[in-house]
């Protein structure tokens, strides 16, 4: 953000705030009123990860890092998470899957971000013998992240898929309904239906066949999460969430405990989301055309975080974070 | 089945029943109660597929064909759905994902088939404006499909992973409690647990990780279905739900009404779905071998149907269902 600034002639004001488990250690809140404030009171926030595995082996825990997240979605509106999937042209030896399958995949997904089973009640009963979750959705929930969709197919290759689980789920049913009403308003973008298991084969079987998918909470939690595997990388995923109000840029990836301290975290999905950032929430076009160049020259140039390395990489081309983030600037 | 009695000197008795569209269009519900009361007098139920576009895209239509599918794993107490995940060599080409990647994966999967978001109470409120289902699990429903897994992960590769959302979802955060309980009774089966969306990820990145998997009803949907691509194509895939009476055997495929009468579909995923009948439900040992070798054989003779054609299949080598099914029974 300061090369840009510098760079571009812009000056940005930064402010920190605690989120999560260090949140939860130093107030015993995942998301302290403070930092809300301070989100608040930003033009928009660019975000860590949370989670430590320390809560995620303990089901028992009363309070937990992904709280703090989820509180923050639904305080500030972020109704629309909005997860690019492209493959940089250099990484197409990185995945697991085929290049031939991969090469020239673009896929934009909107995943709703304020509801479903996230939000809905949920607790124990038959003294803690059974557990439940209630997954809701109401029309204009649907209505608004369809919309979102549709308008940005228009800007590219006019496709929308929406899934569902609508042969099973009524939440489904409801969100089947809704997008086949909101895509009359869009004659000119065509729209699928899909089921959400198909989906998740599709993905792998032939990526090109989607252009923007628009999908409920969970499906979208799990779909993208999926997808990264077209990237190449969890690394390399940005994503940006917007409501009606300050938007929050985020990599798709974890808190990733197994590397902590190692130094050799992809930094490029953290520095993509400000590139997002940039673009969605300044409006600054070409700062943020500048940061995605950078990326891709750095890539150019044959450096590789561990993570997206392949055999054909030389040794000295293996960057740390931090050597990775430098290469990145010198090109900025 | 006929071919396997011939040759191993046994006699089938075969019964028929309509379930889904059909029984739809014949009776008026998706499962009839003759149908149900056949099955419960059968040893064995070998299964076709469900589902038909016409109901998909009415999101209002109040009987449909997966009723009848959900109604029988209800019925007949199915709550467990084993689905192997193995790439027969011959494919390790067909697939969207690297052979290098592949070689060797082989997975067990255990789904849940009667809980879940499947079963719990679904409808509208606020007019209709708001739809809603509630996802349930109990303690027993938990512990009978663990303890299923672990017994399987003994004689193979001792080891489980448990699939769930526990950083969000109560009804996982009490799966992962109960699973934990259970893996204690098995010291010698190493455990781990994993969120669906890192396992999204990993099933891709990596399928070698994984030996038995565990997981709930919904998430076991969505991850067998993406897994299929493993096995080069989901026409490749059979699964058995069992339960303590009638077992059900099917390919996990749909009904594919996109090729229907086209005399192109895959039959070796229903074929495998006999031989797995023959293992657990009648004890068919050798029986269950015989059809397995032939299939292997089939593809080992270089034939293929459409879906798991390759470039280099010459022309002449690709089947229709009907020549692919001749083949299979040459070689019993
Ligand atoms: C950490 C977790 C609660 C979160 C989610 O499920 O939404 C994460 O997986 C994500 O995708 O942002
Ligand atoms: C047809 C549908 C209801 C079914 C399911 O979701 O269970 C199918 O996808 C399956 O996996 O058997």
């Amino acid at each position: 953000m300061d090369a840009i600034a510098a760079k571009f002639g812009h000056s940005f004001t930064y402010d920190e705030a605690l989120i999560g488990h260090v949140a939860i250690e130093a107030t015993g809140s995942p998301l302290p009123d403070e930092s809300l404030e301070k989100m608040l009171h930003s033009d928009a926030v660019l975000f860590g990860a949370v989670g430590h595995p320390k809560y995620d082996n303990d089901p028992s825990a009363r309070v937990r890092p992904e709280q703090g997240l989820l509180k923050m979605r639904k305080e500030l509106g972020l109704y629309a998470n909005l997860r690019p999937i492209k493959l940089f042209d250099e990484l197409l030896g990185a995945s697991s899957i085929k290049p031939e399958i991969l090469k020239g995949a673009d896929i934009l997904f909107f995943r709703e971000l304020t509801g479903d089973i996230y939000f809905g009640e949920k607790g124990r009963k038959n003294n803690g013998d059974t557990a439940y979750d209630v997954a809701e959705y109401s029309r204009y929930e649907v209505e608004r992240i369809a919309r979102k969709a549709f308008d940005a197919a228009r800007t590219r290759r006019k496709k929308v898929c929406s899934v569902d689980k609508a042969n099973v789920i009524e939440t489904s049913r409801l969100w089947r309904e809704v997008v086949q009403k909101v895509a009359k308003e869009y004659p000119d973008v065509e729209v699928e239906h899909q089921f959400v298991d198909a989906t998740a084969m599709l993905l792998i079987k032939d990526p090109r066949r989607f252009d923007v998918v628009v999908t409920a909470n969970l499906f979208g939690d799990i779909l993208t999460d999926e997808a990264s595997q077209i990237a190449g990388s969890m690394g390399m995923l940005a994503s940006a969430s917007i409501g009606d109000g300050t938007g929050v840029y985020e990599p798709i990836h974890g808190s990733a405990h197994d590397i902590t301290g190692k130094g050799v975290a992809n930094p490029l999905a953290s520095i993509l989301s400000a590139a997002l950032l940039l673009d969605i929430s300044f409006g600054m076009k070409a700062e943020s055309e500048a940061v995605i160049a950078a990326v891709d020259g750095v890539l150019k140039a044959g450096f590789r975080t561990r993570d997206i390395a392949d055999a054909t990489t030389p040794t000295a081309k293996v960057l740390g974070t931090e050597a990775m983030g430098a290469e990145v600037l010198k090109l900025i």
